[in-house]
């Protein structure tokens, strides 16, 4: 199940970065399962990490790496989270990174591994380490498409998203996949991202650049409220398009790059939302009229996580009332109710705090039954904003999570 | 769908205390829908209510008529809420506690006013003033399992307790009944909890009393995270079993009271979990080890409200790794990974942060089979603790969710 269409898209090659996919036998099913990132000398590599305190090995290990060395492969299997595996985790992810490295003549720490699926079980290192040399050899610039779709677990689509720009004159190419349905609550959460760009980028630069663009899409995206063990949003840029590199988050290359690069992740920020686990509906949850952002986003998330606003929109139910019980215990303080106003697309539901006079049952009942919908609600008492995307709560999001290990 | 039996019991008249059911046609089944209790001249009553920003008009004056008078009446309907209808529903509210008022001579403020059901629709408030003559006929002392009824909405079972105990040698009796079964995760939440008792109490006493017992039980308890906009926990002492007043929560009668009303209204709570929408699972969650409660609560409702931990709990599964990972986002600082244990009933299967050697999915397995679960969690960082009360994510869930006003 999922919500519209979202086809691949034809992925242009990113100059300097190949990738590779192989079936390493992680998963039962023979899919491909492993997914090789081998990025042009002199790139440069950041990333955004899950705030999980259980965070998976791989990501305790990406985040030491970066720090020491220059990163040239990303490493990523799906079907095993090699999360909560303690200290034989993080063996296991270290020797795979060693065994790949040692194949180039190069240390572990150029290799940042990722990890997404079942948690607390331990990797398959052996079957791992045999697929490498096969996974080396299909290392290309055109397999944007398996790779997405290789880093897939309970997804039903692959999702990528591209765009072109120019800096100064110089076309610079941007290339995203993602990969996650469930445990959705980035900040960052088995949400996995990866996104390249042939331009040059200075490290630090892409360090806020990744932050930013994060903290615009994966970040502003929750299907279950359930924030994982591994997720991570890395940013690649390989410096090979020929550009002026890019050095201060001032200039004015940085925000056309910012502008891409946030577009892609948008998309594929979205994309998640609608091949969420069971999701019948995309859902924007757009809160206005706060006092800060914290609020509008107690607000958004309140109303975003309540399992009687997500089976009402399931069913497509204008059940108003559910909306403004969220809002009232979201925690606001001093909420003043009768200043409150809500909206479903165009249609005013909720005004000074109840039922809006023009307001019918028909036409609530005519936004509902489409397939997306926007909630806007407007707090009445400042000037902050926020917006998030969510899913509805299906009887096939239990199905797919009551039966995940079976 | 409910968990286990639970009968309801012979509940004794609570002498001073009378009530009476009718049905007023405010539900469509024609089933008894509102609820009159009538308490001796001299009792005393307090509440505790929802902090729901948009609180229902009943509870609005609830509040006032505590303040202002001695309360005589409480009138409760189900089918309605009375909850986001503005000056109206407060004019409609108004209203009927007048003309209740004024068949027995007395002003409007001697009543309480309590509604659930839906939210948003306005009280039928003609219907229930022609009921209200031959409600007023029926009040009697032994329509407790009568009164149950009819304050239910999506509850399956009638929820009663009922215990005896003595107070310097004088025989008092504490009855109670509550409904809820979905937007439940009062603080206070469509919780509605009405218990008795014929101990002579002091109105201040009395008041701290509910406070603290509603701590204990019904703010313990979480069904779907929604917390409603009508909730109310009252708490009626008409004086009538001859007691020497308790004045003091010092005092040792106080003591014995609130094991007694803690222990109905633990019952009762409890009840409600067990009847929780779609419910398969009765599951107690009980977090020790934290440096404060704060973090024990938190830990806590991430586990009681995570949408993956809850159907895998239907599924009978053992996904523990969901469990781990719910504790690490629930937001404790400095959460330290290795020293988290955690047991499922007496099967330990995490330890220092990861899978117990010991553990086998075969005793995980056997655990979650059962229709009662707890599930022990130890953060190891210091001695408080904090206990709630929860349940399963199940397809009838959803059904009776999306299903609701259809």
């Amino acid at each position: 199940m999922a919500v519209g269409e979202f086809p691949f898209p034809d992925m242009p090659p990113v100059n300097g970065v190949s990738l590779g996919t192989v079936g390493a036998g992680i998963k039962k099913q023979g899919r491909d399962d492993m997914l090789l990132f081998a990025v042009a000398e002199g790139s440069t590599v950041a990333g955004v990490f899950t705030q999980n305190a259980f965070c998976a090995a791989p990501v305790t290990i990406c985040r030491e790496h970066l720090q020491t060395s220059s990163s040239r492969f990303l490493l990523i299997n799906s079907g095993n989270a090699n999360a909560c595996t303690g200290e034989r985790g993080r063996t296991d992810a270290l020797q795979l990174c060693e065994s790949l490295a040692k194949q180039y003549g190069l240390a572990k720490e150029t290799v940042l591994p990722f990890s997404t699926g079942v948690i607390g079980e331990h990797l398959p290192v052996d079957k791992m380490q045999q697929a490498l040399p096969e996974l080396i050899a299909r290392v290309t610039e055109d397999a944007w498409a398996a790779a997405a779709k290789a880093i897939m677990t309970t997804d039903t689509r692959p999702k990528g998203a591209t765009c072109t720009l120019e800096l100064n004159g110089v076309a610079v190419t941007v290339n995203g996949i993602s990969k996650g349905a469930g445990m959705i609550n980035p900040n960052m959460a088995t949400m996995l991202g990866f996104v390249a760009t042939d331009a040059a980028i200075d490290q630090s630069v892409l360090q806020t650049l990744v932050r930013e663009v994060a903290g615009l899409s994966f970040n502003r995206i929750t299907i279950d409220g359930d924030t994982s063990t591994n997720d991570a949003c890395m940013l690649i840029a390989s410096g090979k398009a020929g550009n002026e590199p890019v050095v201060s988050t001032a200039s004015v290359d940085y925000q056309k790059l910012k502008s891409a690069v946030a577009d892609v992740c948008m998309q594929l920020a979205q994309m998640i939302v609608a091949d969420g686990e069971g999701a019948t509906k995309f859902v924007a949850i757009d809160v206005q009229g706060g006092a800060n952002h914290e609020e509008c986003l107690k607000v958004a998330y309140a109303v975003a996580h309540s399992p009687l606003i997500k089976t009402a929109l399931f069913a497509s139910d204008p059940n108003w009332g559910r909306i403004v019980a969220a809002i009232g215990y979201a925690g606001v303080e001093g909420l003043d109710a009768s200043k409150v106003r809500v909206r479903l697309n165009d249609v005013v539901i909720v005004e000074n705090g109840c039922r809006a006079d023009s307001y019918t049952e028909e036409q609530g009942q005519k936004v509902m039954s489409g397939e997306r919908i926007s909630v806007h609600i407007d707090l009445g008492r400042g000037n902050c904003s926020e917006l998030l995307w969510t899913t509805d709560l299906s009887y096939e999001y239990v199905r797919i999570n009551a039966d995940y290990r079976t």
